[in-house]
């Protein structure tokens, strides 16, 4: 991509009611943009990470054996009311009526849809166990919608659930689904950890909630330094007593949760009359599980995790593009040439990359880069490219390195590959 | 896929109330389910077909210099005041009230909160031409949802706008994406037709509408057998007259409007204030043009033109896979050594298959395989094998073809790239 051809409207000032790094540092970037409280628009920039996010996460589920499907996020509360949720939940489920008075809610969630089509559709254990999957948006009409796209109204999540036809297979599969999940976190590059969020004391339901370390998080995660065991303070009741390891070795940590595995058991099932027949011949209830991510929440969790006083500092992983390309002064035909060169010779090495062509200062282009932050930054100058080299930039890093033109693409593969 | 691994609930009747061959089809070869009037899942293999149709539609687009951006599907009514649509719209137009009784709609399209945006973030005639784009959920409350996702109130669009600095440059752009559209329905397969949808009488803005030509369409089409000139009878005042041409050799076709052209000139950006700096420092209105297909609509008239009295007969570029390879007894070693190697082997050609290792009767699979409609199928049956060949059959075709096994790849690379 070309900057002369990219809509990436950058600021130098985040407005007032932006109230975290990420959401300041994503607004000003020109990742989003906000246009009622909790609601965004995706830039192009910002749209790329989140589809980048989208596509690991895709990948592991599908290793994992899930299935996507794609369902409304309009949904009639007839469904809702089997499980009693419509009565359940409070004002975040957005409710209303239709045009002939029949009432509907915009999905938070979609427990009941899903397992509405598999009592349809589903109804031998040989099809078990089976796990199906989606992407889209989903809608919580929060009190204080805050912390940029981290808790917006409307966000964008993977939820994934599962069907077995026995507590073991359901407790094979959750355990199959935590390690998809660790690698998930892992190819993101987030620093994280996944903790325990209720005691697992009623009814065979557990669940994991996996945290990315913020300081800005807004979860308590208490740690054992002895064992390792970690648990969200606040859901789990036994978290402090940490039953599991000696006491005096606990510390406080804090988190943004972007991801939670249930163990559902029968609950949604039960209520909903979901049943297979097993090998007897009798019904039964699935055994359910259910796996969520906010993926538009976890981009601005990469961001609340990487940044520094001059912008974000993309993992490589999630960076709308990996590589900017900057020319001091691309009008400049020696320097114009070599630019152009190497941005169609990266691509090739599987890196994607941004050429920064406007006729802008290269002050004014470093601090863009910076802000957006590409995590490699290949500066082209009149210097440089009289002594024969580039010079080349992790974001992360203070200092750049010179390295002779011929080595750039050699430097490139490096980097990524690291 | 493995059909053992995959979700693809197949019924032997339609539901009493799918109302048209897509429909029926839809819902016998398990691509989708319909959860309320109008609302559907979507089930693997239709969100395959749905997801090709997608990434065709991204390519071209792309490729025609529009970026891609993700907008809310719950847009504020304040928006929609400033152009006068919130009070124009009638009830297909899905309003309601948040937690704090602030008014909101589910867009049907998304030209105030473009407009918002490009205003906000675009300010100079240099930024010009500007196209973005983007996928999502749409609602319209229709009186009467029907023709299962052809009609359904939930849907799933692409949608575009374009910004310019001048009436040229906005028709310049506008040939453009004509152009593309054509080739975005060229790669899907469809037979269909451009034709003009409205006058253009009115402030130089025009129209064409992308008909899918098939006897169930609900348009009527008027074509001159002389020009080659076509409009939309209903939306086109003009048409009957048929200006351009001699008047009498017309005739009247039908067909499914799948996407929708429209140079809109200054509706949006007159009422909405949204203005760019000209080079001589004048405020000036954008002229814009934008640009919608039905992803969802398409799928459903791509079967809607192509099946016959055993199921779907996908073109080869949105089939949810492009082989079925049907082992007549998987468990036969010979024919599952067989099975699994062309399994291993047809992914490397490009092409995407589909291996029916489900212990069933040959004829169940062959049934399937119609119904769901793999544009070609591969057969391995013990008395073929045991002459060294495979039966490969076209879904379009009666008959199949014997073909020696070590030619069978051959087969389908040539197959593919006719």
């Amino acid at each position: 991509m070309r900057s002369s051809q990219l809509l990436a409207p950058t600021l130098r000032e985040a407005p007032r009611d932006a109230d975290t790094v990420s959401a300041k540092l994503m607004i000003r970037a020109g990742l989003i943009r906000k246009i009622a409280s909790g609601l965004y628009d995706w830039l192009p920039l910002g749209l790329r990470s989140l589809k980048k996010a989208e596509q690991i996460i895709r990948e592991e589920m599908e290793r994992l054996g899930a299935q996507e499907v794609w369902l409304p996020t309009i949904q009639p509360r007839e469904l809702w009311d089997e499980t009693g949720r419509w009565g359940v939940y409070g004002k975040e489920l957005l409710r209303f009526k239709d045009r002939k008075e029949a009432e509907f809610c915009y999905a938070p969630t979609a427990e009941e849809v899903i397992t509405d089509l598999v009592r349809k559709d589903v109804n031998s254990y040989r099809q078990l166990p089976l796990a199906l999957f989606q992407f889209g948006s989903k809608f919580r009409d929060e009190i204080r919608p805050r912390f940029g796209v981290m808790r917006a109204r409307e966000f964008y999540m993977k939820d994934c659930y599962s069907f077995h036809a026995s507590e073991a297979d359901a407790e094979v599969f959750y355990k199959k689904a935590y390690d998809a999940y660790i690698k998930i976190f892992e190819r993101c590059g987030f620093k994280f950890r996944a903790v325990e969020a209720d005691s697992g004391a009623i009814g065979g339901s557990f669940s994991h909630e996996f945290m990315v370390l913020a300081e800005t998080g807004e979860d308590d995660i208490v740690s054992c330094g002895d064992c390792g065991y970690g648990a969200n303070k606040e859901k789990h009741g036994d978290a402090t007593a940490c039953p599991k390891c000696a006491k005096t070795n606990l510390s406080i940590t804090r988190g943004i949760e972007v991801g939670h595995t249930f163990k559902l058991g029968t609950k949604y099932s039960d209520s909903m009359k979901a049943q297979y027949l097993d090998e007897k011949g009798e019904h039964k209830p699935f055994i359910m599980g259910c796996y969520g991510i906010g993926v538009s929440r976890a981009v601005a969790a990469n961001i609340e995790q990487n940044s520094d006083e001059n912008g974000i500092i993309w993992t490589k992983s999630l960076a709308p593009y990996q590589v900017a390309i900057i020319p001091t002064n691309y009008a400049e035909p020696k320097i114009k040439e070599w630019a152009d060169k190497l941005y169609a010779e990266i691509p090739k090495l599987g890196v994607d990359v941004l050429l920064d062509d406007r006729d802008e200062r290269a002050g004014v282009k470093f601090k863009d880069a910076d802000l957006i932050g590409y995590p490699l930054r290949i500066t082209l100058g009149e210097k440089g490219l009289a002594k024969g080299i580039a010079e080349v930039k992790p974001r992360s890093e203070k200092n750049f390195q010179e390295v002779p033109l011929d080595n750039v693409l050699a430097e490139v593969r490096k980097y990524f590959s690291a």
